[in-house]
């Protein structure tokens, strides 16, 4: 993708210092059993940034390139470029510094893969990178936790979490924010497929009951307990019966077409776990090894092209990285 | 206790074929923040249970000691013996085998510390030891759970696994039972206060509400992965900042006579958590090493005599072993 370096910015003698191209994962948010604490990140699809420093101070979005024109150039209004502009704040740069972005979305918006998350997490990164790393990663949290309330409403940090470290995080807690970065079983693998409908995060919320019975809550965290559990010792039928979702994904599910066929198509072969992506419409199928990701994808891809519904599908391993800068 | 051996009996040729002591663990049900689906065994108290095979068929209960005339001697009512006769049932030796029980209760009834659990698992293994071993420990525990559900009109096994299995229990799921056995940190050690007032576990269950807001719930489940992570890591900061109950302990405390004093007094002496063992009244202090777990219960034993309120404490590492047979 990144090969040609079409857009590779000519001119700048030490492009290192003056320019960065940065690509941050989407996200699996919840991680099925998780709901508002765990998530992960995969190697596709992502965003990318490239950024550069320019004399007049402030921060600037320059193009937006996949959006389909529906996220802002306003930079007071982008996440991307707001929650950079919060940073240079912090380190008291905002009147030295100048900063102009190139976004490509490689993702779907509103699709529960993290997408906002992964753009600014990929544009503080770059910014962090361009003033020298004054802060370590989990500095930069609460920087991409506001981002988040910027673009949701809500400071969540399921999805930039894991866009950020890489591999499977845990939000212990918010107060302080407590991030535990869990082990990455080597074959775990995830296959996801984006059924080409618009699900918002803020409906998607919206549904959830805001009271749940003390016995499912109790069967949750069994199966959330089960589920770190089998992260630590490879235990990969521990984590495929861990993960189930009582409480959140029979409501979410009913925005979701074809839900309840796609997860019989998974489980179907053979698949460690089946649900959906954050807030939705992404579903997830959680294996043991890529192929049989691959398999239910495909299969699923299938099914909803039968019933007249576009979609995309993405399979990777669970990615450990996080952010990569590109050049 | 038993070095004496007085109440050892005699005239059995080969005792270990007649005749069996057990000891099993006293546990602590809930482990802060795992509501129903942790526990973990401590090495003191615990209950014992003598059992000898007779010529006369059918389980009787020959004598019990420590229980100040509490529990039946009726040998249906009783859930050691209950327990077992299910067991000889199973096996279909119901007609043949003879067992006659004495059971020695060192810990008082109605304490939060798993007494009946202790009590049925030193009874059910007594009478698996007796019959050969044709059952495992995972296959025990069902009659296990059967004998808590006698005893408290609930099969919860929060008490009954870390009583059979030893150490740290996770109950994923009841349906199937899935125990999961948790990593012990060398220096994990629980301190205990019993105070001598009456709690009920029925009445203690029933105040609890059947709804709670998501919001807590999903806290909940942060502190449980996050303690289950902290297990495997054997990271005592994440251990104690996980340990927390935001869900129950502000109900069931209302039952316990000076709960946040005793608190404030526990984590001024530095232990990593303070909470309520089962449904109370009994507290637990866990810290790492034993000096922090006996200072803490020291001092709130003190506490409590200056408030007029007798108390019963105990300290010892986390039990690793479950099970004791004595002789």
């Amino acid at each position: 993708m990144y090969e040609n370096n079409e857009t590779k910015p000519v001119g700048t003698e030490d492009l290192k210092q003056h320019a960065v191209r940065v690509f941050a994962p989407a996200t699996v948010a919840n991680m099925i059993c998780g709901f508002d604490v765990l998530g992960f990140a995969v190697d596709r699809p992502g965003d990318e940034v490239l950024m550069e420093r320019v004399s007049r101070p402030g921060v600037r979005i320059r193009s937006i390139v996949g959006d389909q024109g529906r996220l802002p150039l306003d930079a007071e209004k982008n996440t991307v470029s707001a929650s950079v502009a919060l940073l240079l704040r912090h380190l008291n740069l905002q009147d030295e510094i100048g900063l102009e972005i190139d976004l490509t979305k490689h993702m779907p918006i509103g699709s529960g893969l993290g997408s906002s998350s992964a753009s600014t997490v990929a544009g503080l990164v770059a910014a962090n990178y361009l003033l020298g790393d004054p802060l370590s990663k989990q500095e930069l949290m609460p920087f991409c936790v506001e981002g988040e309330r910027l673009a949701c409403g809500f400071g969540h940090a399921d999805n930039v979490a894991p866009a950020l470290m890489g591999g499977i995080t845990l939000i212990r807690g918010y107060e302080p924010l407590d991030i535990i970065e869990l082990p990455v079983p080597e074959e775990l693998a995830a296959g996801i497929v984006f059924p080409q409908v618009d699900v918002p995060t803020r409906d998607a919320r919206q549904l959830i009951r805001q009271h749940v019975p003390l016995k499912d809550a109790a069967q949750q965290w069994g199966n959330i307990a089960g589920l770190v559990a089998g992260l630590y010792r490879s235990d990969y039928d521990l984590i495929g019966r861990s993960m189930q979702d009582v409480l959140i994904e029979p409501t979410r599910a009913i925005l979701i077409p074809e839900f309840y066929e796609m997860k019989r198509i998974a489980q179907d072969v053979g698949v460690l776990s089946f649900g959906i992506s954050g807030s939705g419409p992404s579903v997830v199928a959680i294996s043991k090894g890529i192929e049989a990701a691959t398999r239910a994808t495909d299969r699923i891809q299938e099914h909803l092209f039968t019933c007249g519904i576009d979609s995309l599908k993405y399979v990777s391993r669970v990615n450990r990285k996080g952010p990569i800068l590109l050049e």
